[in-house]
């Protein structure tokens, strides 16, 4: 079983997932993507390769495990946390601190299309593909011991996929990951001082400046961020105020696949098909057993759920490991002044 | 000129480098590293091809920017930070924080041989490297404008390094990075409730464990460390305690020659030469002027530099981006056993 060790230094807990175990000889050859349908664990006629399904959306009907899905919910074989274990079981290794890899790791099929890419979804798909997320993240969240549902995709082998056909992931787990415990910090010590949420104050300033601004509309605002790490990273959030993306209505999700749908196209033709991660940062689990009280819980007014894109197109390297820090060479403005001028949509600018 | 910009949110310092200037069209095709000496700028004969050099080591004598150099330091042509300003110049630009792109840039270039490896080198051309490390790092400091001193390596394309000659980095730079000041913090906390060194605690117990431990002698200590985020990481200490890598004797730099010659063949010959980052944790620099007393100052007691090898052998993915968490699929007690078992100078265990 898997275990979570804590950093005594770094603060900052590791999965070490023997499940997924490699071996010293495993890190002598590139991982290949498997290409054939015919070998896809994820394409329809091979639903037996995969764990039986969690849920599935099924237009036509049908049994489980059987083909005419088109979202599909399985388990990871290879799950970095599981739920066998009851217990959470904290304790103490000399100085060290551990606690059992208690979790789940689900995998949503976004489509039964192998070679399917989220920029051509239409925009109902994207919809219906986000009401997926929003119903795991509400499911999990009914387990006491997980205290965060993270909900994150990997496209392209460099940002870290090893299956080539369309796919989203989900982990819960029994701590607050660290980059939202900063995130809830800082909210939380901005509200504290103006009373204002700090994510609304920043869609306010960038759509005033518009600089870095790509998509802007009624309901969602996509923008480069200030202090973007990396080359076209970007920032997506919802105009009205909410800090739990699980409380997104249906007409919320629908602008949601709207902008999505959007900026997904303009990385794809500026960048010609990047590799990308993308992230859903929301607030913890508010129905979790606390161990103690602390800013790993939010108060629905200081956070605001988002969601961050971002492009694999520079390597880390020494800089970032020692630091934290990372260095841009394309400064946001001038990637979003880019991607505003791809055109879609029959809008030629 | 570069500028450093503050993220609000997730409170950590970006440095956006303008004249490392990316295009969206540099990044339709992978970078090629040059291969070829007539090419290569670090190759002797092509001194030209560099800024004017910093400082040399030409056993035989010459003039600058000649053949004849064992080791060659320079500024880096695409500087991440320079010296040009005199002005630290912070200011806010609406609720954002910005600073000038003060700081230095520059190139070890470790010896004339194209196709070196630092795990081939000799433990004496390690330590003439590590004192040159030490040299700079005591330089820059001289400056109080410069709060930090990064020393790193990248080797190899995965690992971010542009050009195959081998060479390493020194960035010095006006805050103290993010992941330092949560070393100091830790070290600092340990220190009040024990009054012992945290790195000395580790280490003590990592001897007695034995697990993890692959370098162990009277100097040096090079283990994996509990909580490793990546397959192979390791962490390499003195034994005895001692906060500023600059303050590092000779003695302790051939010492640490010693240590790295052996897990450096270690490494390679496990991993058949591994694309790796190595980062070298120090204390701040105790000439700067505080614009504010905090953590990012150590006292000598409480911090104990080290370095970190991390081989890049696994992708980072959505995961480890959402959360600053990192799920290692190899523990770190089976890298430690494998790595003692790569025999290493007759020593064929």
């Amino acid at each position: 079983m898997s275990e979570l060790r804590h950093d005594t230094i770094q603060k900052r807990w590791v999965i070490i997932a023997a499940e997924r175990g490699k071996r010293s000889t495993d890190f002598d050859r590139p991982k290949t993507i498997v290409s054939r349908e015919a070998q896809c664990p994820f394409c329809p006629g091979n639903e037996a390769l995969t764990p039986p399904e969690i849920t599935a959306l099924r237009p036509g009907g049908g049994p489980p495990d059987s083909p005419g899905w088109t979202v599909r919910v399985i388990p990871n074989r290879f799950p970095a946390l599981g739920v066998e274990t009851r217990d959470l079981a904290r304790s103490a290794e000399g100085i060290y601190d551990r606690m059992n890899g208690v979790g789940a790791h689900e995998v949503i099929i976004e489509g039964p299309e192998h070679d399917g890419m989220m920029a051509d979804y239409s925009v109902e798909k994207l919809t219906e593909v986000f009401k997926i997320y929003r119903s795991r993240l509400t499911e999990l969240m009914r387990d006491p011991r997980l205290r965060y549902v993270l909900i994150f995709k990997n496209h392209g082998e460099a940002a870290g996929a090893s299956l080539a056909h369309p796919h989203s992931q989900v982990i819960a787990m029994p701590v607050t990951p660290r980059t939202v415990a900063i995130e809830l910090r800082s909210a939380r010590e901005h509200y504290i001082l103006k009373e204002r949420c700090l994510i609304c104050d920043i869609i306010r300033q960038e759509r005033v400046s518009g600089s870095r601004m790509v998509y802007d509309d009624a309901g969602f605002v996509a923008f480069a961020p200030y202090a973007s790490r990396f080359p076209f990273e970007l920032f997506v959030a919802p105009r009205s105020h909410s800090s739990n993306f699980g409380a997104a209505t249906d007409g919320d999700l629908e602008n949601l696949g709207r902008c999505m749908k959007e900026i997904m196209t303009r990385l794809k033709r500026a960048l010609h098909d990047p590799p990308f991660n993308f992230v859903i940062h929301t607030s913890p689990n508010a129905n979790a057993s606390p161990v103690r009280p602390g800013y790993w819980m939010t108060l629905d007014y200081d956070y605001h759920w988002h969601l961050e894109i971002i492009p694999r197109l520079t390597k880390l390297a020494g800089f970032e490991w020692g630091t934290g820090f990372y260095i841009n060479p394309t400064s946001p403005e001038s990637a979003a002044e880019y991607l505003r001028k791809v055109p879609v949509n029959g809008d030629r600018s």
